[in-house]
């Protein structure tokens, strides 16, 4: 079955593996026969058009299959996702096969002017809009149901017929991209441009991110240091650093916008139409019509999901939020106790036992959180959300809260209700450090050293000795779908935010908090990548213009920090002690310089363009541009007409 | 010259004069023919391919001209503007003329498929798309310079040849409209489609959410009478009021950008495309080249307007800032004067003379905004904005702080200085009700009169006794350019944007305020349309989406207005009650329920969708079918492609 190229491909003589399918083992062969087909057949026939080889091995044929595609079916494939790519002129334009020879680095010869990433997400685009036609079931699988518009890999994958999909790692690219990125110690920049054609945009744009924020938080830390080692107990000095951490939060977060236009915009993600949403694969319901397209599809009643969010997942989030406290309160009876043991024995021990309920509860903390985590999923997934974005949303809020309580309630109640500063400063640095410590552990070096061991186990077994570059083509296979899979930069972000909380809620009472967060995110940015590189399978590239709802989740954080910033200054003993009088005035005075610190804020945001004079004129001229080109149109038309109507 | 009638006119044996051209008096002969042959021209050779005539009266030709266009000529323009309009299967779709035949009411003799407004933009969309090509110079006036793609229009405006450019206004539908509109006294919507027919909708919007907001204000206006009758002094009682006015009143906002979807999707607006903005007239500067557009036009440095804007501008706002407050603490001296004078006296006059200095104070705030609207006009004209929508935003800034703290800087003062409820309550009153007055009076009841009496006169001048209906084209055409010219809905929108500050910032002191309101609403309905079809010029009509900036502005007086609320609460005597012990208690208290209150606010206006799930599912099905057509573009490409490849 696989000697019928398409027309296409006669061109092309070598076959590039781009992409892994590994269908279950004992797929039924008609069910192969029917897949593959449909995967190479010609578009005007409703297929993919694209190429399949079976991966040989040792032991035979292993239900793995390799993906590629001819070069120019992959610059159709370019024009129907809608790719922005650099012209000649040096603007960024969406690419057509037409216009093809007036982009950059265009030439028929060459097969990189589509970076691998690119290839491998026009692949995945075109399998997953590989659409049922008039099929029922799949073949083979009565209980496997299609209907016209399903998309096949969906339901395979949903039906456990197709294990995985995922792209191939380029070892010879990876080796030089690591060596760049976390390969040599170096002060400098991360080769963002390299990461994003290997990674595509949406890990970029993370690993751009989490270089802003460690620059951005530098100032912080400097200023804190001096504030740490010359005035830890001088509350009214910390009113400017306050003030200042608070503007320049606003500022940061303002400025990334422009960084982050620029990035997308040279990336050409900036300037790429959003694709129509298909239901996530998850999604299910009885059958019916699209109000959009008109298609056939799964249709579930907005009330029945509106009614879930609110009467089960509402209540529920509530409960563990009441969980949380609970857990909380335990905490600080164990802090307590421990306080007393330590007065009754003052030995070395018991002021060790001292550390003990805050470590205790740190990992408390983080095992509720990768537990609600599971439960969230479930819960949103069980709202039957129709798009994959809504679904993010929901979980990403029901995932924020939480994290937000378990891991702040704890420093709230110490500052507003038992206000004692000393134990605030001393839970902060016991929490902040905990965490980032066991996320490191956690996220990038027990997998690696998972991974590492399982790779040493299977080369053994291979009895090979070679380097990773010199593996064949089935043992990369072999080792690559063994690995983890990435679940994408949700945890990574979810991080970020909790430290940004960490750094700026309590800015006033503990600045080294920001000298912490730049220590780890220097080596989160080692780890981070490291963990791309070696321990997780290659994800697809995603393209994205922006980093979506962090944006608005850092920036919330932000306007609650000034809130609890204001409060920390106005109960300390120093400030207090300027009005002897009355403690309203005192009050009001805070209040007051909170509104205003608020305001302030807000026209900073207003004020600050949120993209670059620069790009906003590019966009413009763009768009200045298509509406000339459909005003030529018109013309051209009319000309149409004018010569007709003289002709008649 | 007025025989060379393009080819698309021959078809026309009909001119319907849409448009008035007045040319100044003695302006050269070589002038008016060059002016008018380009206004004839065929597109091709860039001229507007529209019709023309001199309007003949008795005293012979005046320099008035009629423009109108030929039925194949406006549509070809409607195309080109990008007018959406319904389709036969309802949904809305921007107009080509060779899909014409697709929408609803569409016939080849029906020349109504256009409103005469739409035409009207049309018209002078082309007139002002008029460019220079080679001249140097406009023909007659050296001084009058031209470079290639300069609107002619523009300058010859500018330089004085072109005095104005109106519409007419259509007798037989005016009399119609207005009799629906106000001619009968009658409870019931306004006729919004009609208006927008004849008006365009950016007039037709204003009244919208003229009439929406009063029937917004009645809930508030309802529970306001009680709380006035019977709980005069019973500040606590007053909590429910303005907590139900604060969520009430961002619940009408939010829902008013629904209503305000609905509406500009049916009148196609919501869909329509944002046109390139072309510079505005007075804009000057070197000729250079636009990096948009890549066309040579004048350039000014943004960093000079810049400078001008934070160096002049600012200090200067800031300025008559002061002199405002300045002005308020004289009112208050008299204010104080008067009291000591009834208390001296004790007659019928004096405690008339009680009310004199609120009464001189809202005249003098009056006159002061009058004038400030010049002087910033001024400043923000001599800012060199390139683009009329920038201008507006800046103009419309600087108009509004001065205006807010101009009209509730003393209300202030008494709430939070004096904190003399009675006396805040009193002032309330008195410059809600005398503002109101004034403006009614000012803006359309005056200009009515003395158009009124301009008519008689120039009525009988003419020895006529015939009704507006049955006048003469050329009576018509010299009654119309004398009138008045509407400058657009700014001033409108500003008095219900403090209309909306009186009732919601001092709601929990002042419940009468809404009755008011809703009252001067009313009237305002019927006044304002008298200005519309009566005192003004009809206006072009201007495709608008929504209500722009003014939309930002009510939403940031309903978060002041949080505010000031919150602390007149926490002032109140009888809460003050309730914290017997400490006032510290009730500041913090005041200050939680504050930002508790703001908190439901934000949460609110993210979760309630901006636009009904029926125009998102319409706004995504239209976006679904162009996504679907570029699709097809391309496939039907490849099939060519592969017919090629077969066929080589």
């Amino acid at each position: 079955m696989m000697e019928s190229w398409s027309f296409l491909d006669t061109v092309e003589s070598n076959f590039r593996p781009l992409v892994v399918i590994e269908l279950a083992k004992g797929t039924k062969e008609e069910t192969i026969e029917w897949f593959t087909k449909r995967i190479v057949d010609k578009k005007a026939n409703g297929g993919a058009q694209l190429l399949i080889k079976p991966l040989v091995t040792e032991n035979g044929v292993e239900n793995i299959y390799l993906v590629g595609a001819s070069h120019l079916r992959l610059l159709l494939g370019a024009e129907t996702v809608g790719l922005v790519k650099e012209c000649s002129d040096n603007s960024m334009r969406t690419f057509t096969y037409s216009s093809r020879k007036t982009f950059k680095h265009f030439a028929d010869d060459n097969h990189n002017f589509l970076t691998m990433a690119e290839c491998q997400y026009i692949i995945k685009h075109e399998l997953e809009n590989l659409r049922a036609k008039n099929e029922k079931m799949i073949p083979g699988y009565p209980q496997a149901k299609l209907y016209p518009g399903k998309s096949i890999v969906r339901r395979l994958l949903t039906s456990g017929i197709l294990v995985q999909i995922f792209p191939l790692h380029d070892r010879e690219e990876l080796k030089k991209l690591s060596h760049s990125w976390y390969g040599r110690v170096k002060v400098g920049y991360q080769p963002l441009d390299d990461i994003r054609c290997y990674f595509g945009e949406t890990i970029a744009l993370y690993f751009g991110f989490l270089e802003y924020f460690t620059f951005a938080l530098i100032p912080m830390a400097v200023i804190g240091i001096p504030y740490y080692m010359f005035a830890w107990e001088d509350y009214d000095k910390y009113v400017m650093f306050a003030t200042f951490n608070l503007l320049w939060s606003t500022v940061i977060l303002e400025v990334w916008k422009r960084i982050c236009a620029i990035l997308t915009y040279r990336w050409g993600t900036l300037l790429m139409k959003r694709q129509f949403e298909e239901p996530r694969p998850g999604f299910h319901g009885v059958l019916g019509i699209n109000p959009v397209t008109g298609r056939e599809e799964p249709v579930y009643s907005s009330i029945k999901r509106q009614l879930r969010i609110y009467l089960v997942s509402l209540p529920f989030v509530c409960l563990c939020l009441y969980f949380s406290l609970y857990v909380m309160m335990i905490y600080f009876d164990l802090e307590q106790w421990a306080l007393d043991y330590h007065k009754e024995n003052e030995s070395n021990f018991s002021s060790l036992m001292l550390y003990v309920p805050s470590i205790i509860y740190a990992v408390v903390i983080e095992i509720m959180n990768r537990i609600y985590r599971y439960a969230a999923e479930f819960l949103t997934s069980w709202e039957n959300h129709r798009l994959e974005s809504s679904y993010q949303n929901h979980l990403i809020l029901k995932v924020l809260v939480f994290n937000f309580l378990n891991c702040f309630a704890s420093l709230f109640y110490i500052a507003f209700v038992l206000f004692d500063m000393k134990l605030l400063r001393q839970s902060l640095a016991t929490l902040l450090i905990t965490s980032q410590i066991l996320n490191q552990f956690a996220e990038s070096l027990l997998p690696y050293w998972l991974q590492k061991r399982y790779n040493r186990r299977m080369k053994k077994r291979m009895c090979s000795k070679k380097t990773d570059t010199d593996l064949s083509l089935a043992e990369q296979v072999n080792m690559e779908k063994e690995m983890g899979t990435y679940l994408g930069t949700f945890d990574d972000y979810l991080e970020l935010f909790l430290q940004f909380g960490y750094v700026s809620l309590f800015s006033c009472v503990y600045p080294l908090a920001a000298v912490f967060a730049v220590l780890n995110n220097i080596t989160e940015i080692y780890s981070d990548a490291l963990k791309m590189c070696r321990v997780y399978k290659r994800p697809f590239a995603e393209p994205t213009a922006n980093i979506g709802v962090w944006q608005l989740a850092f920036e919330t954080m932000s306007v609650i920090s000034v809130v609890t910033n204001c409060v920390l200054i106005g109960m300390s003993p120093e400030v207090d002690a300027l009005f002897p009088d009355s403690k309203t005035d005192l009050v009001l005075t805070v209040a007051l310089v909170e509104h205003l610190l608020l305001a302030i804020k807000f026209i900073m945001a207003f004020v600050i363009p949120d993209k670059p004079r620069e790009i906003q004129t590019k966009l413009a001229k763009l768009e200045f541009e298509s509406l000339e080109a459909l005003k030529q149109q018109v013309t051209a038309f009319q000309m149409q007409l004018h010569f007709l109507s003289i002709h008649q």
